[in-house]
Order: C-alpha cells, then sequence, then structure tokens
C-alpha cells in the first residue's frame, strides 16, 4: 500500500493498474466500476491512472484486450453500401495475429470466460458503448434482436479463425471473408421480419 | 506410478485419466492420441480407460465438456425440412445450463483456448467424427466452406447465449431462437453460390 506517489513510466505500474481493473470489472461489470475504485485497489493516485488510460472505456479494453473502441467501427461502416461485408472485415482487422504472436481474441475470449463478471462486464461495455449509440431503426426490440444476431455472428467467425482455426476461414483473405460471411451478415442487419420479443 | 492395477470405480481414476487426456490432446491433437497413451501418461492399465470410456471420442469429449456427439446431431437434423431452425435447437439443446450451474459451453470455451494444441484436437475432432460423415454435396471445397460458415453460426450463437448472455438470446427459448436464427444459418447450409477457395 506504499505505492502512491510513484513516479508515472513505470509499465509494472501500468500493468498493476489493468490487474486492479480487470477485478474491479469482473465484481462490479463496466457501469458500477469508477476509475477512482480502481486506483484505490491498485494503491495509486488517481491521476495516475488518467495517465495511463483516456477514460473507462479504454481502461476496460486494455483488461479485455479489445485493440479498438467497437462504436467507432460500427459508425465507420454505417454508412458503406455493403454494410455485412465491411463490418466483418472491419472488425476481423482489430483481431489479426500480429508477428509477435497469436490473435488477441484468444486473450479476449479467456478473460470473458475468466469469471460470470468478466461476461457481465462486456455486455455493459457493448451496451452502452455500442448499441446505444448505433442509429436506432425499427422498434426497439427488433433493434436490439439484429444487434445480438450480428454480435453472434462477428464472435462465431473470430472463433472459427482464431481460436478453432477450421478452414477455410482460418487462412482465407478479409476480402474473401467478406465475400462469404457479408450476405449472411447482411442479412442479420436488415432483419427478415421476424418476430421481436415483448 | 503404484496406480497399475487398481480397481475401478473411484471417481478419482477417471478424473485422471480426463486429466491425462486432456494433456495429452493438447500436445498431440485429436489424432495422434491412443487410448494406450493416455493410459500410460495417467499411470493405469488401458483397460480401466476402456472401462470408463467408449473409444477416443467419448474420452475426448469428457475432456472438451462435450455431451453429445456432434456428429449425431448432424445426422438427427438432416431429414428436418428447416434444417437450420432443428439444428441450432438441436445444438442448444445440448449446452444448456443444468440445475447445478451454468452452461457447459464456458467449460470448452476456456478448454480450447487453454493451448494452441486443444483448439487443433477439436478442429481434428470435428473434422474427422462430423464433417467427414455429414454427406457432400457439390464440391469439397464448397461443403467445407460451408461446413466452417455453419459451425460458426452456432459458436456465434452459443458465445452470445452462455457467455457474453447478451439479450435477447440469452433468455430466449429454444424455440424462438430457431426462428430467429434458422433462416441465417440455413442460408449458410443452403450457401449462395459464393467462390470456393481452391
Amino acid at each position: 500500500m506504499a505505492k502512491v506517489g510513484r513516479r508515472p513510466g513505470n509499465a509494472d505500474t501500468r500493468a498493476e493498474i489493468v490487474a486492479a481493473a480487470h477485478a474491479c470489472f469482473a465484481e462490479d461489470g463496466f457501469e458500477g466500476v469508477s476509475l477512482r475504485a480502481v486506483a484505490r485497489r491498485a494503491g495509486v493516485d488517481p491521476a495516475l491512472v488518467h495517465h495511463y488510460f483516456d477514460g473507462k472505456a479504454e481502461l476496460f479494453m486494455a483488461v479485455m484486450h479489445i485493440g479498438r473502441d467497437p462504436g467507432e467501427i460500427f459508425e465507420e461502416v454505417h454508412t458503406a453500401t455493403r454494410k455485412g461485408d465491411a463490418l466483418v472485415r472491419a472488425f476481423l482487422r482489430e483481431w489479426e495475429p500480429g508477428a509477435a504472436g497469436p490473435s488477441p481474441f484468444v486473450s479476449t475470449v479467456q478473460a470473458v470466460c475468466s469469471s460470470p463478471g468478466a461476461g457481465r462486464a462486456l455486455r455493459e461495455f457493448l451496451t452502452e458503448r455500442v448499441w446505444e449509440r448505433a442509429r436506432a431503426d425499427g422498434t426497439a426490440s427488433g433493434a436490439r434482436l439484429r444487434q445480438s444476431l450480428v454480435t453472434s455472428q462477428l464472435w462465431g467467425v473470430a472463433m472459427a479463425r482464431y481460436i478453432l482455426r477450421i478452414e477455410p476461414l482460418a487462412s482465407a483473405s478479409l476480402d474473401e471473408i467478406g465475400e462469404w460471411v457479408g450476405p449472411l451478415l447482411q442479412r442479420a442487419i436488415d432483419g427478415w421480419a421476424p418476430t421481436p420479443p415483448d
């Protein structure tokens, strides 16, 4: 507990903040956590958390190994002609393995599975950061159904490509995946007049 | 190493065989593992492995927390009129949470993510046990593409329902999910004349 006031710039400090944040999010979800609570748990000054992370969303993304705010991705592809194609390519681009190792998607899935609270935190993050910002059309419940189906398809493709590594999805180019998955995703985006839940 | 010859009927013995199998599959994939090798690693007589498990597939399914041979599920729904609807319902039925706790799908995903070898083992299991038995139609590469897209959709829905727990997919009945996801899955099953990989 003697860490308060330690100089910034230490990689260990950042890692300790991320570890403390992981524990906080797993216990209290995304909405219930404040940067102040994370600082307290890490035993550092709140200013140090702000030094490393530009807000709670960025800190959460670091915990979950998410490279880019999914809300930005949805906004980027919103004006595309073929939204399904553009969305799956933009989504997967963030998860492609680097030269250094495997896809960060593996770490994200491990983090989400690590506790029910971690799953809850990601769900709240998606709801608050992504879906509320997405343009609503149709009924609210119909939009939520489409959003959940689109999310399930994107995560399914990432599971198949990065974790199960089943062919041809594992080795295909992102353009090929866009060609194959885009039409399926487009149908989920457009809806097919399903009965939304009450 | 004095375990050889220990009496069957001990729950710990079964758990030790499963743990040894997990390590074997993670190192050598599904195809490369023999029940004899698992017995050797567990320090038990091979007959004891056969006493607990009716073959390698059943042992692998125990390691991966898979309740039912997916090849059986595919064969069962093959004659259904609405295959997409029937398939997603039959698939999810095996993963529904019991009274005792969360969905076994969480444990399966954790097992698959635990090492690259575990992912490889599941991939080989799917290829050997499920896809080779599924009736091939069209070109081989086109069939493989459809199989990988169907698998990605099924895993995506399970991720959304059991791990992310996003609504309405998390709380809906299996009949509702069949109604929503069935048409999307049907399109992946039928294909839409995509260009298959060479």
